[in-house]
């Protein structure tokens, strides 16, 4: 699939110019460029970035995997900055708050959803941080032009889609939480493990989005029941608070935890049989939910689903009154997930790494105020 | 596949006989015969039978296609009966009342659905009103033999697993109730459809159970949208109280209900494709619950579930409480299937009708009274 590409017009009045990290055409490499971000007016919080997390989402939008992206393309969806200046009309932050930003920037206000705040689920459409029209009339600056992302030294946005950060945050390990985390709290929340009665939670693959998996299932009270191919990860998975094992290649591990999830998230997002893994929910209730974003449809049988009411399901990142309990959630308990740090020179590199599979399972972060010291790879 | 074919043995003194109709070995035809009944000490109800609703069921349990079959077999399991004699320790029912029987007479009561009132998911296993082991303790009589359903005189069931009839309920057609009514009554009511919210509830095809859910649905206040192939369902569908008709074959009637659906029961048995009716789900919360037995796995796109948060799960039966539930509503409402009456002697040539598509979607039910007073096919 191709991209395609749009001159970037001049700023308007109502815009400034800030550095940028971006593909400028389809096809191209990462290359440092100017973008043009509103003014802080109105409802719009102004803060310079300090981290910008690296989502494998980033490379899917900029390499066409998820149809013609638009070019000059900026990703990064996991921003976390700091307020330099707030709109007239901005009630929740002030000069000076650490804030954060995830995946979407704007949305109806006005649906179902989002009245229930799902904002995620739209009925007309998210805007994206990154790749995504202005159609909400939220987002400000030049609504002709795509919205660009976190990769950059500055942005102004709407205070309703701006995620507060308390005190005591581990700011560098805060920013992937925009994205990582909220995947893994939102159906947590929206099937019931985050209430009072404990919940035997599953938890497939053990990588990034799986150990952020872990650490909050168990915060939140729950039994965790690991789940991975073989049995690499046993110990990494008990050390994140795991309570019990299963590798598929291990008959025994399997029988012991059959019939023990109420809810299990599949965060594997290569080809794989879902079908071994739904013997491990528990039945009348068991609900499979699937994050992982596989492309070819996976075979289910209905006789199954109805003999035990099983539920197949999937969830998609989170909505923002949820991003702030689990962005509070995370910080109070000290829950993040392992990083390494990097410049804004480094991103294709990162995601060269990235689409070779990531085997270390850990979260990219830019770190933007270095990157902008380094006056080589910053736009003239 | 085979079935297992067994000698019955003696009635024990705990025992009586009674007549019914059944399938004395794996391949033959119904005979009438003599089965042995527990006799109605401690908790058992013992009633005459009235009416016996036949199932698609019955003849998939009969013909093996479920798996091996015990033999004989007596079909049967949707009971409507007239209590005769109550054991000592009953405290729920008395001599006179009319009393049903559904899809099973037994659970082990002490797992976590079973407390919660999911008799049929029970973890230890549901003891089936016909072809089950008794294992639970509360079916009485021979423990060593299988339980034999209600194309028979009379029973003796213990009294958690018998349902009251209230008083003006139209008997010939509630017996049908007890299997068809719950199957649509409880995933109504475990996904949210009794709610005082108002849903919008779709049901794919238009026969027996289908005509139940749109009028269930509509009793209990939501929008339904009645989903078949083509149009020639649309006057039937909207007759029992549809608001809108979606004919697979007309696009115009599918784009005006894209994204409207909270809930959408599929009672299609035949191999079909989900697919197509996924985009009638709202994003967000849409639930897809399967209910007709397919054999073959259906292909589903986990990025479908993930970006719009849908649900595929199944549902069988229901409860004791909802199935009550489900009665009361239904003899309240005056909400019933369309049945057509027929005798014991005509089980072989109605089995007949349903295995090739029973095309007026209608339920059979047996007059058990009728059919005793034909001497020529009571057992001698």
């Amino acid at each position: 699939m191709k991209g395609v590409n749009h001159e970037l017009p001049a700023p308007l009045d109502s815009e400034y110019k800030t550095e940028a990290w971006g593909i400028p055409k389809d096809g191209e490499k990462h290359e440092p460029l100017w973008i043009a971000r509103p003014k802080a007016t109105g409802k719009l919080v102004n803060f310079e970035t300090l981290y910008s997390g690296v989502c494998h989402s980033d490379l899917h939008t900029g390499l066409n995997h998820w149809g013609p992206c638009n070019f000059p393309f900026v990703g990064g969806h996991e921003l976390l900055g700091k307020v330099v200046e707030v709109g007239s009309e901005v009630t929740k932050f002030k000069k000076g708050d650490i804030v954060g930003v995830g995946c979407f920037i704007d949305s109806c206000r006005g649906c179902e959803n989002c009245e229930e705040g799902s904002e995620q689920y739209c009925l007309k459409g998210m805007t994206g941080t990154y790749n995504s029209a202005k159609v909400h009339g939220r987002t400000g600056g030049n609504q002709a032009t795509f919205t660009a992302g976190g990769y950059s030294a500055s942005h102004s946005v709407h205070e309703d889609y701006v995620i507060k950060i308390p005190d005591g945050a581990d700011l560098e390990r805060t920013a992937p939480l925009m994205c990582a985390g909220i995947t893994m709290y939102s159906p947590l929340n929206y099937w019931g493990a985050t209430k009072e009665k404990k919940m035997t939670v599953g938890i497939i693959g053990i990588g990034g989005l799986g150990t952020m998996g872990i650490k909050l299932a168990k915060i939140l009270n729950n039994d965790v029941i690991a789940i991975s191919q073989d049995k690499s990860k046993e110990k990494l998975a008990l050390g994140k608070g795991a309570d019990k094992y299963v590798a598929m290649t291990d008959p025994a591990s399997i029988e012991a935890c059959v019939g023990q999830c109420d809810l299990i998230l599949n965060t594997v997002s290569a080809k794989h049989d879902l079908n071994v893994y739904i013997p491990l929910l528990k039945k009348g209730k068991g609900i499979l939910c699937q994050l992982g974003g596989v492309g070819e449809p996976h075979p289910i049988s209905q006789v199954v689903l109805m003999f035990n009411r099983f539920s197949i399901v999937g969830s998609l990142i989170g909505g923002i009154k949820e991003t702030q309990e689990c962005i509070d959630l995370c910080v109070k308990n000290n829950i993040y997930p392992d990083i390494k740090m990097c410049e804004a020179k480094d991103i294709s590199s990162v995601w060269e790494n990235l689409e070779n599979g990531n085997s270390e399972a850990i979260r990219f972060v830019i770190d933007v105020k270095k990157s902008l010291e380094n006056k080589d790879h910053c736009p003239k």
